[in-house]
């Protein structure tokens, strides 16, 4: 059986303009020299016979949400939401030091960042000491708390190695986290459970899951469990633990200086004395909490949303409530309170001796009620999705190119950093799931933006010597996208670019054009590459926002791109005469009634000639019936009063009933306004409305068909939000009910129509309740496995099989109502959206990638190998497979190469995972253990992500 | 002329019960031992050249309003406010620590008290540190900010005088206050003033007065003067400046946590970076600001209401603005931003070489704009305001009692400390004002009991041995309220009376019993004391809340009452004959049309048979014509959307329309409901209506005529908010226009209709813009003095002279709306008021007061003497005046005495006052320079206040 993955590609055409930078630094894994009490070792005794109460004190800072990430840090625009990041960190620093007794946890390290860097030599003692006692740990410690539905794997796992990085440079050992910790991101993915698991993480702590699941699981004393997050066996075992109240403290315990909760009040002469009421009150909450649990020990997330500016309202008032609490053991309380951290609470729980309930699938989708199915989100903000996938690509290659540059010895006028920090962000769970305010998802893009600026200077950096002139002078577009001022203007340009994949790579390159002229394309050697000019579909042209007079693409083949490596092509006007190898492309006459087709070596695509949509690709000889088309779903406009007057918004997506509609009420062949012929690539022009139009498009040589969309801006002038799909219709009919949806981009998981793998579901929203999120692909197939149909996507999307034979991915949505849980904002976005969808193919990839490499401030690089079969995905490449390093750094000598956990931040040799026990029986056996490496060859199995840390020399033999 | 002041007596019924207590302590005068450089010293240098910006940072913490003085202590009940005290300090407290060169200042000893009792040693060496810095300076230094209308002198002193010793007692000298800070009370007043001068204070600061006035001053640039507060010359000078924005930071710089204003952002590298704009924005505001001063030195509060929970947000921001505003200096700014307090502040002034515009009048009424005159929380609360007053007299006696426990070598059973705090807490700008929640007036009259309770058991411990049992059966009743369990029901009874003046005094006591008995008194040496039974008026036995079977009161004359000292009076029942000196009272028959009269051997009063009020008092044979009634004003019932709009409420007195309407249609005969002759009292009883009656009483040997009256509850089933006065009219008509007010019961201050001494007054309002505040006496008198009416008054209120010859007294009021400053409540009080005034008397008190009389922890006594005559009020008893110590403590050798400051806390010879110059000629010499002590003996100048430590040793000779 066949199998795709994305092509990861990225590329810049070197065009525009830039400024200058400083380099932040970044170090080697340190280990730890200060005197260490730290993790395990600080967690303070609990008490045996006794319910242990786990009081953690945190908080939880958004990075970016009803505010921007910096709005946040200091505090400003309080009329939106009255939160200032610096404030938490200097008052729990400061608090922290009134009481060795107290513990707090710190999380998100962009905030932690911009905190660090203000702070004095003396502070940062202060808090190297709190860290190296345990009294300030750190958990999580990625860049930022990621959202687990929109997020790839690559990103996932960059923003998680840029804080983990960080905490090592600065905290050694002691600044490890040792805990994962996603309270707040609206459901959870097996992949992230695997990456945790392969960062060394101890456990894992979420808040929200779905409320029949909750329900089940408080009953069953099942809350705490053991995922298997892969099919790599206990390696990929991670302890999981679901938090009773979300991440909030009790009802009524909220001690911050923004909430209303009644202070301890332990004077008896006061009227307003209330210790004895307040204790009572607590201790009845930890009766009930217990009573959900499995084990004495309870967790009690003593925290929320942007707590702890004034961490004295919390401490002050928790250190009387243990106090009090405990004296009470002298008169038979069985509850035991004291301050800890999930690293403590984990720690008593792996000392209980118990089997614990094993969890295989994941947690999607998450409905927090019976109508309230946090699906809409998987699509909400589509544009910035798409600039969030495009810079992930951009940032692995500007990675690599920054290395390149460091091994060569050249400088890097670009700032990786920018970008590195700029996508960190935007991995947030209010980032990229396009809950965030307008205003706010407009500040991740201008930081994005920052991060390209930098990264097309890195580009730049290693052509200058080629170009011989300034960086000044250099110009940058994107690549693929239809404007451009150099290209749309000058006579003569190159076109740079680069290949990160570590094997050879076919790419079709268009750059816009003015329009009337014609060109010619050399390649590196001076030799003429075939060129096609083709027309912008007039709906493209006419896009608000655009700022182009290009009329047409210039499409050219860059054939075999070196691996992690660039290529430059000349591109020279000729407007008096023809060239050979330049072609024009066909405009074929439209006969109504009769089917379009176009056709390459590999590809023939049908449009039906009545209905205007695609009815057949024919690959191989093979004709499959494959129907496309744009519907759309109501929004429901709630009140929110109540469940059932849920409204659809930026989290929740709730169709008004469960019909699509289709754009026009009647479809017919003037949908189709041109087909396109030529020797690279061919072309049909669809326009359903003013506000949906779709090339269909073929290139010579590949076997996928290109969707190539644009939606919207979306008509609200009737007053009904609506939520765009594109649904394509195959006859694998006997798909019924059962589908396959990515996990992060990796991993594949198997759905079930109204059913969940792990509890008893009640489908209350047939719709959005079988809405999954889709990273990279969505497939249905017969169940023999003969016949499979595979939907590629360029951005993360909500994507479901309704019914047999059918694929949905929802692709754009405009909503008039918030849906009431917290943005406060409808999700009223009037942006258009041009997207990219790819269909059936053939193209296999080879089984290993390299996920990453990226230079180091100590000199060294770090390198990221990965398989990217699963186990049985095909019988050749999914067997275990070797890599040589050397063969990657051609001209150079490895001279030592450390395998680390995944972040980078700790040896492999020193980790030490806590061991777990399970009674439910997990097949796979721990596949790790097979290892047998014999530097520099490396050893991959199915799905493996290896992480070295190398250093290299040039190879003088080479020299010579 | 003659003149009247209120005979300040107290005296307990000895009858109920109470618990025990432990002894707080407090120490003697305190010179500092720790190195210091406070004060003065303390000060940050300011910049010759500049404009000097004394940034000084502060909170406004109210001693109760909103919530209890322990909700804002401890921060409870964020519901109504979010304040909370503890936190405040603990949070400055640390932000000083972090940088030397922050200041803050604090107020309210009430609750610092309650904060210093709670810390450990080491957080109080740190504040001890602080203050010997003069990095935390106390400001004011009371136990609360008084207010300055309703309050009186005696009680101002000794809530002042507490918290000064505790600070004296704590910190020495760098713990007392250099200047006071009125900056929320709502008019300021004379005598203020001049206690703050003798306490030793250099400057005074306040936030409100008149709109019109401090438009002018502004002008003038006269918002800063020297207040000549007294008769006593220079001695009573005070320097004294008017804040700029009463007490807030300029608008858009309020670092507070609760505040939403932007904060200050010197990240160049972020969006959100504003320092330019910032520093811009404040210096415009300080120009602004100092063009309406006369140095180059301007004063900004920076803080407001309960300000500071999070110190950090305010100096973090803080820092900035100093930092970034003072780099402009290199620039040509010319501002020079400093961190400052009051006193740093006033040391700068004074070293300006300038002459100060001297002010000599008061700053009453307080006009907030055209229409908001507050002018009606000077009766607001009537009863708490009564209660106030009680307490006062208790406190004095409470405090005498427990010095002559102390040195006659006395166990005191009571606690006087829980009813200094208890006063001290009530003098209050929200607590004796009655601008406070209804919920918060409970829980200081809560207070005052509890401080009652504890100065009965006070009383009873130097009975005890006398009465040969314990404390545990002795029973309590107040004197003079017709209520009281023990002398209802007992057959045998004592009454204990104290006598807390300095001289003998004669006092008519009335005890309630349950009638249709007869009783016999027998004085100390078993004499049969005259008495007369008279009845209870059905009106007070049926008041609401009232649970008494007391239908009678027995009445005597406690004759020659020993000065500082009680005597017991034995009282016993006997149903069965009539004896001699037991007297019943006589009814008189009611002939309608006929007018009504009773007499005594000084005094005839006539009640006009038609009209049924008050006609005429006759006074040694001279027949005096003097009206009185009672009439009520509709409070104005506005939105308060606008100055014209605004509402009568519990600060704003704003009737509708200028007319005071009467409590009846029709007044006739039948408001007369009954007459009572007999040898000691004769009463007539008046009805006006189910709310309002009034006792007419005259006593035996007495020049005054009592009005006993009965107000309330107000009805407003009309929805109209009523402002009940009591009016008194004069044949005096040629008073027009001028009256005669107290200042907090002391000083007398000439008022004249529809104008102001110091400033060009537009009347906007007639009645409410000519109201005072009354504490002791209002008078009219004709221009030549012959003629004047004196009203007494038995607790504070507002009143005026509207009308040549009237006087008219509002003695109650309830209103349905709030005036919106603030207590967000309409004073919707339905408790009814009994209450007295004396009219027309000729009794005179001897010239000198033994103001206060206590017990020092440290063995010594604190006493202070004064004249209470001014210049030129009596031909003899202004005299200066020569007082012997000795005769004071008959019994005791006095073996030191030192003077002090009033406030008792610095030596006399050791307070440097600064020097201040004024262009206006204060006509009085420094009265001061002129004594002649030759101790024991003391002179006193007229209205002048000295205070001495002594120490005294039983003198020997007299026990032998």
């Amino acid at each position: 059986m066949d199998r795709l993955v994305v092509a990861s590609i990225s590329s810049s055409l070197m065009l525009l303009v830039v400024a200058g930078l400083v380099h932040p630094s970044s170090g080697g894994i340190t280990t730890t020299s200060r005197s260490t009490s730290c993790g395990y070792q600080s967690c303070h005794a609990t008490k045996p016979g006794f319910i242990n109460v786990h009081l953690v004190p945190h908080t939880h800072d958004d990075v970016g949400w009803l505010k921007t990430v910096d709005q946040y840090y200091y505090g400003s625009r309080t009329g939106i939401q009255k939160a200032g990041v610096q404030y938490i960190l200097d008052s729990v620093v400061e608090e922290l030091q009134a009481n060795p007794e107290r513990r707090f946890i710190y999380v998100e390290m962009a905030f932690f960042w911009q905190w660090w860097e203000e702070q004095d030599e003396s502070t940062r003692d202060v808090v190297r000491d709190l860290v190296s006692q345990g009294r300030l740990e750190f958990i999580n410690g990625g860049w930022c708390m990621n959202d687990e539905a929109t997020t790839h794997y690559v990103d996932i796992i960059d923003q998680m190695s840029l804080g983990l990085s960080l905490l090592n440079d600065t905290f050694g050992e002691c600044g490890r986290p040792r805990i994962a910790w996603q309270i707040d991101p609206f459901g959870h993915s097996r992949e992230q459970a695997f990456i945790f698991s392969q960062m060394g993480y101890d456990g894992l702590f979420f808040g929200r899951l779905d409320h029949e699941d909750k329900k089940q699981r408080m009953a069953a004393k099942t809350m705490e469990m053991v995922w298997s997050s892969s099919s790599l066996g206990q390696t990929g075992w991670l302890f999981t633990g679901v938090n009773y109240n979300l991440y909030q403290p009790p009802p009524g315990f909220c001690f911050d200086i923004l909430c209303s909760d009644s202070p301890v009040i332990d004077n008896p002469k006061s009227k307003e004395y209330n210790v004895d009421q307040r204790v009572t009150e607590f201790l009845n909450y930890c009766q009930r909490q217990s009573e959900a649990y499995a084990t004495d020990h309870i967790l009690l997330t003593m925290g929320g949303d942007f707590t702890y500016q004034d961490a004295n309202v919390w401490y002050k008032n928790m250190d009387k409530l243990i106090k009090y609490a405990n004296e009470r053991q002298t008169n038979g309380s069985r509850f035991n309170l004291l301050y800890s951290t999930p690293s403590c609470y984990v720690k008593s729980l792996n000392g209980v001796k118990k089997s614990w309930p094993l969890k295989t699938d994941d947690f999607f989708p998450y409905g927090s009620d019976a109508h309230s199915y946090w699906t809409g989100y998987f699509t909400s903000r589509p544009a910035f999705k798409y600039m969030v996938r495009q810079g992930s690509n951009l940032l692995q290659a500007c990675k690599q190119m920054d290395s390149a540059l460091s091994w060569s010895g050249s400088t890097n006028q670009g700032d990786v950093n920018v970008m590195k920090r700029a996508m960190g962000i935007a991995q947030h769970h209010d980032a990229v799931s396009g809950t965030e305010k307008q205003a706010v998802v407009q500040d991740y893009q201008g930081r994005l933006h920052e991060g390209v600026v930098e990264c097309q200077k890195t580009q730049a950096s290693s052509q200058l010597p080629i170009l011989g002139r300034p960086l000044a002078d250099v110009k940058f577009c994107q690549l693929n996208v239809s404007q451009c001022d150099v290209s749309e203007t000058s006579g003569r340009f190159v076109v740079n670019i680069y290949n990160s994949l570590a094997r050879h790579v076919d790419k079709y390159v268009r750059i816009p054009v003015a329009g009337g002229e014609s060109y010619q394309v050399l390649d590196p050697d001076g030799k003429v590459v075939d060129s096609q000019l083709i027309p912008i579909s007039p709906q493209v042209q006419a896009l608000p926002g655009r700022k182009s007079s290009a009329t047409e693409e210039l499409v050219f083949l860059a054939a075999q791109l070196p691996p992690i490596g660039s290529k430059s092509y000349y591109v020279e006007r000729d407007s008096k005469h023809r060239r050979r190898h330049s072609f024009k492309s066909k405009s074929q006459r439209l006969v109504p009634g009769e089917d379009h087709i176009i056709t390459t070596d590999k590809v023939k695509v049908r449009v039906d000639g009545t209905t205007g949509l695609l009815s057949s690709v024919t690959v191989n000889g093979e004709e499959y019936f494959v129907q496309q088309e744009f519907l759309w779903y109501p929004g429901y406009n709630g009140d929110n009063e109540s469940a059932d007057r849920r409204s659809s918004g930026a989290y929740i997506f709730r169709p008004n009933g469960t019909d699509a509609f289709p754009m026009r009420r009647t479809m017919t062949a003037a949908i189709i306004t041109a087909v396109y012929t030529g020797p690279l690539v061919q072309e049909i022009h669809q326009f359903y409305d003013s506000w949906v139009s779709q090339v269909i498009r073929i290139y010579r040589g590949q076997e996928h068909v290109e969707l190539d969309w644009v939606v919207g801006p979306v008509p609200v002038s009737d007053k009904i939000g609506k939520e765009v799909i594109s649904r394509v219709t195959t006859t694998i009919l006997q798909s019924d009910g059962t589908f396959y949806t990515d996990s992060n981009g990796r991993q594949t998981l198997r759905r079930e129509l109204d059913a969940r793998e792990s509890y008893t579901y009640t489908p209350t929203e047939p719709v959005s309740g079988n809405y999954y999120p889709i990273n990279s692909h969505l497939f249905i197939r017969d169940p023999v496995g003969e016949q499979q149909a595979t939907v590629l996507v360029d951005r993360s999307q909500g994507g479901s099989s309704l019914i047999g034979g059918l694929i949905e991915l929802m692709v754009h949505r405009r909503l008039l109502r918030d849906d009431s849980f917290g943005v406060d904002e409808p999700l009223d976005e009037t942006a258009f959206q041009q997207g990219l969808q790819q269909l059936i193919s053939r193209e296999l990839p080879e089984n290993v990638n390299l996920l990453t490499l990226e230079n180091r401030s100590d000199g060294s690089y770090l390198i990221r190998l990965e398989h990217i079969y699963d186990v049985g995905e095909d019988k050749v490449l999914s067997l275990p497979v070797t890599v040589s390093l050397k063969d990657l750094f051609p001209g150079f000598a490895i001279t030592s190469a450390e395998e680390t956990i995944l972040g980078g931040n700790q040896l492999k040799k020193d980790s030490q995972r806590l061991v777990w026990h399970s009674s439910s029986s997990d097949k796979q056996t721990n596949v790790r253990s097979s290892h047998s490496d014999e530097f520099p060859d490396v050893d991959l199995q199915p799905m493996e992500i290896r992480t070295f840390i190398l250093n290299l020399v040039r190879d003088n033999r080479l020299d010579k």
